[in-house]
Formats: structure tokens, C-alpha cells, sequence
């Protein structure tokens, strides 16, 4: 398969469909949906809401279905990045290589574009469609419990207690599964559950999401060590700056490239049970743990 | 009847719910759900969601029906006043008489207190059971909407923007109707629905709430010109201090009396078609817009 013409469908795919979804630019309050506009349209890589349609084709199921999921998912991811970005708390100016939101349009406008996105992530939610298997019930807990109080947020508020301290290898891990494996490992089951998945291939599903997960930060991590701004289209080697927890930090940098392909292969090893409907899901996980580190 | 037992009995009810939905202020990340508590437990009159299940028994249907949806829109209450005090916001200090989350626990973790409280109440509404004409898709819309970019959040927006400046009766009833009334409508409007309102019974609630919410708010105005700080338990005259966008501020004080009244009895003249069922409704009612102003 040919990966950049598969990630370009998909991304042009999921980017009509939030379009779809947000009220227009113009729309009163207009600084309100542009500020929106301008952190979902940023040119992110989607890999969520393509992670979510994939898994969907994985369990043999139609990406339409799952279409709605994988945009409340990345409603719900470029919410936090807003917020995370905020001077109260990651205090970065620069992400997907531009001004952040705050910088553009205050601090005010952004917290609340913030909130604007999370709330029409679960109105973009209701869109779905039960399965014989699961209803709008099923979804609606997954996408809550995973951008909860004990996941994503937990996991930011780990790490904003964690800057300027010493941390331990369970402590960090307990950052990079609640700030990044959950909401990734969501997204799979989403797509899952949208295709009407078996018990047994939504527990595969969830295994290899949580590695995936584990290992995507463990690398993100690295490259914030390695590579330099321009290439990141954010700022390089801000986590050593802020004293963040990561695993460069905390493992050195060998060891936390031998953990990114032990993940890396465990999540390639959740997979087998899938069979070939899983084999586009092997590609991008491929392509995404490969990066250069 | 008598209100003051009744406002108790459904008080405790709202907060024996709330404290079964909410995770222990003893779960970890503790300081986050200390913060959530703090905030949602800080001695909150209930308004919501004692309307929500008055609107409920005004519908013919049962109190624990609506129990769910009434404890969403108080998180969703919550939440809102939460990101509404920080600093880049309105910058309070004061909050139901004591200091507001973010004097305690900081702005990042009041701003993650205030996203994680957003999100248990699509959480807490998934408990909802449909009935024969309402199913969960249209009791999340509705919380989705009320609380979304084109009211709840468009109404802090207006405010935000209207501050220092001259602006005129018509946006000033914008940002009231989107900031409070919006959300008021929707509480009562949840209650109709957990009682399988017919479309009658729906249309004469939305009435209700729609001028309960702005007579509430212009009498909320004329409180902060008229009253002290100790009696409000928040910052009195620091409307006026900020140059904030009031009724007594574009109208007057007297005009501003003359619309409370002149709303109060168009909700009351929307709950005739209702008969003795909204006899607590009216109570409620009187109590709320009978405040001394």
C-alpha cells in the first residue's frame, strides 16, 4: 500500500467533515469560530481521527460510520492542545509551526475557544449511529471517560506538577498513558465500536492503541531531544527548558529508544489477531514509529 | 406550600446525586478533584437544577427521571463560573463567598478543574433513560448546544468584548440571553423532556425559561449596583468597577425594575397552559424574581 496518498484521503476526508461540522468562520461570535478554526485547521496530521477510521476498517467495518467519532476525537485533541498551550500551564507560543491560539487572540478567547471545541466534540458525537453491539451510550462514556478527570486531564496535571521536579520511571509513565496513550487508544476503540467490533477484537484493538500510545510519546520525547524547531514546527527542546518530565530525561536516550521499540513491537504483536483487515493499521503504526529517533 | 423545606429537601438531593457522580476528592490526580469539588460544592443555591426537576413534575414526570440531567447542568453552571473568574476572563477573587478556584489552586489547575467538570456532565447525562419521544441523542444536544459557541460560550465572548465599551440595549440583551438564559432554558427544558413533555408542555417551559433566565439576570444587574459584597457573597459594584456590560448601566436603574417586572409576569403568563402541576414552578418562580431590588 501506498501510504501518502491513503494518509492524504483520509486527512481531506476528516478535514470536509469538521468543516462540516463547525459553524462557519463568520458565524457570531466570529473571533469565537476563527479562533476555533484556526487551532482545528492548523494543519495537524489528523493521525487520531485516521487511526479511528482505520481501526474501524480493521474490525471490517465502513469508514462513513466512524467519521463522526474520529472528528469528536480530534475536537477533543486540539482542545487540549489550547489549553495546554496556555501561559498557566505549558506556556508555549509556537505549534504545527505558527502562532498559538492564545497569541493570536488572547488568553481569554482561548480558553473559552478551548471549551467551545470539547462541548461540540460530544454534539459531533450524537451523530453516531448504534451497532447491534454498541449504542450512542457506549461512545458518548468512552470519549467522556477518556478526556476525563482520571485520563487526559490526569495526565496534564501530572505533568504540571511534575515540571522542575525529579520524577521516576512510573511516574512518567503515568503522564504519557493518561496524556497521550488514552485519548489514542480511544480513538482505535471508537472506530472499533463504530464497526461493530467482536469482544475479542475490541480487546486486540485496545492493546495495540495503548502501545501505540506509549510508544508515539516515547518518541515524541526523543525528537524533542534530537531535532531542532524547524523541523518539530514546534519549540525544540522546550521540555529540557521547562525541566518536563520525559523519558530522555528520565531513562537517557538509549534506553528510551530501546523502550520505543519494545512498545513498537507490542503493538505490531496486538494486531496479528486482526488478520489483513488490519494491515493498513500495520502500515501506519509502521510510519508512525519510524520516524527518525 | 412552603419553599424554604422544599429548596432544602431538593438541595440535598443535587448534592447527594453530584457527590455520587463526581469521583472522591481522594482520587488521584487528587489536587484536580479537590479543585472540581471545591468549586461545585462551594454552597451553590442549585437554581438549575431544582429547575430542571420542578420543570419535570410541572410535566407530570418524576424527580429521579431528571435527576441526571439536572446534575449536568450544574457541573456545566459550574464550570462556566470557574473559567469565568480567572484572571484573563473576569478576574474575580470572591465566588459564593469565598475565594474563587484559581486563588486557591492556581490558573492551570482551575482552567483543567473547569474542562474536567465540562466533561463529566456529558458523562453524568449519558445516565439519562429515554422515553417514548425523547431519546439520549436529544437531551445531549440539547446540553451541547445551550452550553456551546453559539450561546453559553458566545455569551462570555460578548461579555469579554463588550468591556470598556459603550454598547447598546440589544447586545446587552444578546449577551444576556446567550450568558444566562440559555442555559436556564435548557435546564428547564431537560426536566420537560426526563417527563416525556408533550410538544405543548416543551413550548410553554421554553417560554418560561427564556424570561425567567433574563428577568433573573437584569435583577442579578441591579443587585451588584444596589447591594454590598457581604450580602451578594461576590464582588459588589465591580460591574460597574470594570465598566460591564448592565442593565442598570444602558437602561438605568428604574427602566431596569420596570423590565425585571415586565419579564417576570411573561413567565409567569407561559406556565397558565400548565395547570397546578407547575404550581411549584410558580413558587420557584416568585421566589427567584421577588429578590429585594
Amino acid at each position: 500500500m501506498e501510504l501518502k496518498p491513503y494518509l492524504v484521503a483520509r486527512q481531506k476526508e476528516v478535514d470536509r467533515s469538521l468543516d462540516r461540522f463547525l459553524p462557519k468562520a463568520s458565524a457570531p461570535p466570529a473571533t469565537l469560530h476563527r479562533a476555533m478554526r484556526y487551532s482545528l485547521f492548523a494543519g495537524g496530521k489528523r493521525l487520531r481521527p485516521i487511526l479511528c477510521l482505520a481501526a474501524a476498517e480493521a474490525c471490517g467495518g465502513r469508514i462513513s460510520h466512524a467519521l463522526p467519532l474520529a472528528c469528536a476525537v480530534e475536537c477533543i485533541h486540539t482542545y487540549s492542545l489550547v489549553h495546554d498551550d496556555l501561559p498557566s500551564m505549558d506556556n508555549d507560543d509556537l505549534r504545527r509551526g505558527r502562532a498559538t491560539c492564545h497569541k493570536v487572540f488572547g488568553d481569554g478567547i482561548a480558553i473559552l475557544a478551548g471549551d467551545a471545541l470539547l462541548t461540540i466534540a460530544f454534539e459531533i458525537a450524537t451523530h453516531f449511529r448504534k451497532t447491534s453491539r454498541y449504542e450512542l451510550r457506549d461512545v458518548l462514556e468512552e470519549i467522556a471517560q477518556a478526556a476525563g478527570s482520571r485520563k487526559l486531564i490526569a495526565g496534564q496535571v501530572a505533568d504540571l506538577e511534575a515540571e522542575g521536579r525529579r520524577i521516576d520511571r512510573r511516574q512518567l509513565r503515568y503522564i504519557h498513558e493518561n496524556k497521550t496513550a488514552a485519548l489514542l487508544t480511544a480513538s482505535v476503540r471508537l472506530g472499533a465500536m463504530a464497526a461493530n467490533a467482536t469482544p475479542k477484537q475490541l480487546s486486540a484493538i485496545t492493546a495495540f492503541g495503548r502501545a501505540l500510545g506509549l510508544a508515539f510519546q516515547v518518541i515524541d520525547d526523543i525528537l524533542d531531544v534530537t531535532q531542532t524547531s524547524e523541523k518539530l514546527g514546534k519549540s525544540a527542546g522546550k521540555d529540557v527548558a521547562a525541566k518536563k518530565a520525559t523519558y530522555p530525561a528520565v531513562l537517557g536516550l538509549e534506553k528510551s529508544r530501546a523502550e520505543a521499540r519494545r512498545l513498537t513491537s507490542d503493538a505490531h504483536r496486538a494486531l496479528e489477531s486482526l488478520g489483513k483487515n488490519a494491515s493498513v493499521l500495520r502500515t501506519l503504526a509502521d510510519y508512525l514509529l519510524q520516524r527518525e529517533y
